[in-house]
């Protein structure tokens, strides 16, 4: 997102687009532009909303069926748990610019003022006239936090306790995401310090990427994964259904990037939210083709879940900056995400890194990447800004979330048996299969 | 929906939120006002209509294999009769305040009127220029329609002829659901009553769940689902399906209420959207948590479809009322939603109801206490009221759908027999198997 | 499309809906009306997209089992391929009234004219603000593009080999789709005759197809299908994915057909996107209807595959007419196009035409009958320019696709070995089995 949300509504105006005169009167009157960045931000976020069924989808299809349904359990319930904690938490650490934002229910646990403007608030009692109803940007921050905490749970699937890891989702999204977040996009030191990153290569996907490398470090990877100096492959159980999650994703990533824009009730807006999009696309297809060639070319073989992973990694990339690219710079940024994937995902496999779903390649990496190709598009972008960003941001999540992992870890414990992880965790933690009458 | 269809345009102008000269000239004109109106129709529509898809999913995961195309086939049939149904009766049984709507094509059979608006409609030509466009209410209106039949294919599942299944579609959608919404949304005795129903607690989910109940009451438990005291579990066969098709049934809610404010040309209006989208999200996140925390509780172990339906159930607990809670209290209101599928389900094995995905918990038993739960937070709302309009709508829908499934029983019959029963509805009604090479 | 791309602003005032002066005032002021429009393409676009996904599962559902990771690598591989060849070369291609309109990146090697408008574009520097941002315009186009290549995928699956299909993808996205819909929605020599095809019957639809059946011609049909005079049946491995493909190419429909009004500025385009959504669910229902009491009455029990084709042949036969139709109309219109199906896959069998899924009778012999279908409701339609219309199109795509496929068979071969096609593509192809758990 390029601004913070809380705009002074003096600082806004030039932005809207109606400083020429000339046109002033057939410009979109306040109303209107508070109408349509509402309705652009409802719209992004229900599609942002659907991307935690792309990814249970994904994550269903590429574990083993022994540990499907726990992997489907993960998904819906870190969904619903982060909407829990970045209501009571999250969103007031991210913009922590008024006092505690909560609303009436709690308000006599924290100091309120209502989340939500009141039911049929007139234009006087909005807070912001320039920007748009709190709501809707609420609704579209919180997708960005689930976002983040869905792109753990691929990583470290098939061997974790299913409650360790809601419990890590509940600080992920209640307090990691936001804090960090606060830095760039609740108008923080990293944007005062000019770091670039639209819509969250490095503030959702990295930060996901990060938080699901610590988790992975500290599980050790699963029983039989690396033997003999071999990587024994682990297929998925249901390609279709790991198609289906990437093309989710690809969908709702129009609502990610282009909802970032955070206004469209001026031309300009429109415009480059209507640009956004075009590039997101262009990403994807770039990132998915370059796994499909790069695949062919060194595997002698095209791998399917390389494309599907390309086409994510594609996303990721484009995601820091998605508006100044041209449709053909959009394509090649998305390609080296493309690339990433194909070379990362051995390279992880060689220092036993055993990342399930290819979460850290697509999100972490391809990331990073993402952030530093803003430089390539955008005139305000440094260099050495980006990976200062970067930095701060890696090293903050990776060790706040080893921390809460280490605690975790020996505490109650993360890890299932060795009896439990071989029979599945289907089995162990659920006692429900998800294809009962399939398995052979 | 807080107002029933067809406002006169001189009650609706306070409304509007131009009641303030100062801001006037900054507010959206009435075409401005028409025309996203009529787009919250098309997108809220065409979300609902989506969860015709949810259904189909969780439904099909939740049937064992044998039946699972007869699942598919039910589903995708019923979308398409309601549209048939509804289109020739149910619109002007709903909403009868003028003549008989139907268009062109039947004109010659009914005294017509165009339900759509003429190719092209200028100002002139609107019916209600402070409303939407007809047709874009017609649209969102069917789907409302279609998504009651959509909750009794679930709960009769597995044992149900397919053709009387279909004639019960129709007349569901042609008469039963009409008639009863046209008591508060066609603006008839339960609204002059005060009775409040936003968006289908009770008109649309507890509908679909008394109708199930008439259904699976004289249809009977399946075969072999109750022995010797015990309740036989049958476990879906594909369960990514069901959590697939409940990811999209939470989406296609942020229409299905959302859409129901049935405008968003205004401030209020927009905000109030934006209101019932986080509100919406966080009843299903409460009503998933409540199952995942109850069954972990209750059963020692978490139980994926529980959750599921818990989160289905917050859905269905804040659809009569998504507008005035606190994000807190909404996430309270669905929690009970979840608590109520974890009891209800094993009380309703108790008494023998079989009903195969837990449609009547979810729709019925959720429905009437969202239906309750607005006066927790809607200082228009009268318990009694709101009691008065459950029993109605109750009485009503119960009887008609019982007398419809015994006509129907007691003629063309509504049971497969017990031999095409334990082979499967697949292979007796369609000679179609939905996984010809996994099944054991 | 009503209207190709590049209206000229004088000639596109009187559309706007403003030429009455006394009610110039309430109506939407040209930056409104721009951003509406651009609205509208990034919505229609973003559900046209996610049709990839319905084409993908569609198929991926209706192959069998050991063909199904080749059958979703191509569609998620054509998909990406689309977006580079219509990038390149095709759009352009498709509008020429300007010059080559490539952005940056490949300027040296094209005479540029930026595609997207600049970041943060103002009014003045719009190319046409009557119409759309280019950006959305673009997003919109490919999206169409991109089905057409979805559609040829399924009719030659099982037996093609991956990079051959591929290629072809690649000229019929660049060259094929966009020089014959340039004839129409470029403002071509079809348009200038008076030929009328609203959403592309036939421009996608039928090109499609044509595509396709020059490819199974060319490919033969699968080894083992004609046996002795005999159809053999092999049916799809996964038939839940296959109705969900459905469900999702319905609702992308909305945007297909709603998207390709280009416009909602204004009440009457905006009740004309209105009137086009409902007619386009009616069409879809018709189909479906017909399909399933025609299989009951033909083949003595419902088919569920025919039900699907009927409800996307429905989809196909509005395509051409969506806007005028009565509701009524449009069922019927779609009901022919189930009829279409449930006679048409046969007899294709009976030619030992062997369409895997259904893609010919669905979108080629639909879209003939939808583009005739066009005079039954508008007076502007001429049945012979209808006719002239369908088949200079047809003998255009299915010539110069028949010389692609024969030129691709000839040089490196299209079809796999006998031996792989037993064995099955994803063995011989990829390597990589998509349900490697489950299968026999």
């Amino acid at each position: 997102m390029r601004l913070f949300r809380k705009l002074s509504p003096l600082l806004a105006l030039p932005i809207m687009g109606i400083t020429s005169p000339a046109l002033a009167s057939d410009a979109v009157g306040v109303h209107g532009i508070y109408i349509l960045n509402s309705l652009l931000f409802l719209i992004g976020g229900f599609l942002v909303m659907f991307m935690a069924a792309g990814f249970c989808m994904l994550e269903a299809g590429l574990v083993r069926a022994k540990n499907t349904t726990t992997q489907l359990t993960k998904n819906i319930a870190l969904f619903s748990l982060a909407a829990v904690g970045y209501y009571l938490i999250g969103y007031n650490l991210m913009y922590p610019l008024g006092s505690w934002a909560v609303d009436g229910l709690f308000s006599s646990l924290f100091p309120a003022i209502a989340v939500l403007e009141p039911v049929g608030v007139g234009a006087d009692g909005v807070d912001d006239l320039s920007y748009a109803s709190t709501a809707s940007d609420y609704f579209f921050q919180l997708m960005f936090c689930a976002a983040t905490a869905s792109i753990v749970s691929g990583a470290v699937a098939e061997r974790i306790k299913l409650w360790p890891f809601l419990i890590f989702t509940l600080v992920l999204t209640a307090f990691i995401y936001p804090l960090q977040a606060s830095w760039k996009w609740g108008g923080g030191f990293l944007d005062a310090a000019g770091f670039l990153d639209f819509a969250g290569s490095s503030v959702v996907h990295s930060v996901g990427g990060w938080a699901a490398l610590a988790g992975v470090l500290i599980l050790g990877p699963r029983l039989g994964k690396y033997k003999d100096g071999r990587t024994v492959p682990m297929p998925g159980a249901n390609l279709p259904l790991a198609t289906l999650g990437t093309f989710i994703l690809w969908l709702g990533w129009f609502g990610f990037n282009g909802g970032s824009q955070l206004a469209m009730g001026t031309i300009g807006d429109v415009a480059d939210v209507s640009r956004i999009f075009a590039n997101t696309n262009a990403a994807a297809a770039g990132g998915a083709i370059s796994a499909l060639i790069l695949t062919q070319l060194v595997y002698g073989k095209v791998d399917l879940t390389m494309v599907l992973n390309g086409a994510l990694a594609g996303l990721v990339s484009i995601t820091a900056e998605p508006l100044t690219p041209s449709l053909g710079m959009a394509t090649l940024i998305g390609g080296v995400g493309g690339l990433i994937v194909v070379f990362a995902v051995p390279l992880l496999d060689k220092f036993k890194i055993d990342d399930v779903v290819g979460a850290i390649p697509v999100h972490l990496i391809a990331g990073i990447w993402g952030t530093l190709a803003v430089c390539l598009t955008n005139d305000d972008a440094s260099f050495s800004t980006q990976i200062y960003g970067i930095a701060v941001i890696g090293i903050f999540t990776f060790i706040a979330s080893s921390i809460i992992w280490y605690i975790l870890a020996k505490t109650i414990g993360i890890r299932v048996s060795e009896e439990d992880e071989i029979l599945g965790l289907d089995n162990s933690e659920l006692g429900m299969e998800s294809y009962p009458e399939f398995q052979r």
